[in-house]
């Protein structure tokens, strides 16, 4: 997505350890209309699987997640982040590895709104290595629930996480992945 | 908004300790159509008020304020919750007391997104005795910004956080003001 590409260029930051910061539109100050126009580009793509539910992560994936569940006329549902000692009966649970924290979390999602006639497309901001859509997978999984797609506004595409996605078949749009990055601002994209 | 009393009646679970379940549509499963329908009710009430930004804290509120946003075509800048040894000089932070969690967390916004000139309306899920949203206001007030007005879908009035800020005079919208409930299921909401 081009537009995408070119608002990654001009307002992006890419501080050390290969973060980019994109929070002046994605992930701290929400720039509402391009989050719509970003979700379009979800539904031409993914709009004839029939999607019961589209599902993300808190806390920065839920803009962009209901703006999606918006034109597909379904409901979103967001896991929550916990700790390990406050997990009950009533929740599919995984375990997350944040590579930025260095340690573990709990993902949850209540048993109640998740099981299997959900056909679910899953939706986040960032993909990295990953981990966190493994997570919400596990949960479908555990839920028999069906993953129809996902759905990435960025994706760092050096790091791998999309393209084992991709190799294991499923159905991934990243809106614009990053192939390389550099300190000095240097960004190379993937072509479309 | 009759609406929304109806379907707290009909979906809304209530726990010892005060505690309301709305997560079937409000802060698990988001239903995404009727979250449009109370933003609409938000810019109806605050639609005179030059609002330059909606404001809330992740993660419950940001679909309700993106949704709110996009009424007043406006960006949502959501502060973000941090341990306080991961604060940085480019943000002003604020400590909330959680009473659900009976902690101190820390609650900030990045000094690059709101300032002087931001007219602000802050939105969010809930309302009890108010410790977020004060932390919020407290945020506006370092940035020299205003707050123009506060829109809430659910207030539990018997908890006095809403009355408090209303005898301070902030123009506050409460879609559903639950004046009392009881754990076998009876809820009493003030008149409008």
């Amino acid at each position: 997505m081009k537009t995408l590409e070119e608002k990654i260029r001009r307002e992006g930051r890419i501080l050390p350890g290969d973060v980019l910061k994109v929070d002046s539109f994605l992930n701290h100050r929400i720039d509402v209309a391009f989050t719509d126009r970003m979700a379009e580009v979800f539904h031409d793509h993914f709009k004839d699987k029939r999607i019961t539910q589209v599902m993300t992560i808190e806390a920065s994936g839920i803009a962009i997640a209901a703006a999606t569940a918006r034109y597909f006329g379904v409901p979103v549902l967001f896991a929550k982040k916990t700790s390990s000692n406050n997990i009950g009966n009533e929740v599919y649970h995984s375990t997350v590895y944040s590579y930025t924290r260095e340690q573990n979390y709990e993902i949850t999602v209540s048993r109640n709104y998740l099981n299997e006639h959900d056909t679910v497309l899953l939706v986040d901001d960032f993909l990295a290595k990953g981990n966190a859509l493994r997570g919400m997978i596990d949960l479908c999984e555990q839920a028999g629930a069906e993953v129809a797609g996902i759905g990435i506004c960025v994706e760092k595409g050096f790091q791998g996480g999309g393209d084992a996605l991709r190799r294991e078949h499923f159905d991934l749009l990243s809106l614009a992945v990053i192939d390389r990055m550099d300190e000095d601002g240097k960004i190379v994209f993937r072509a479309e």
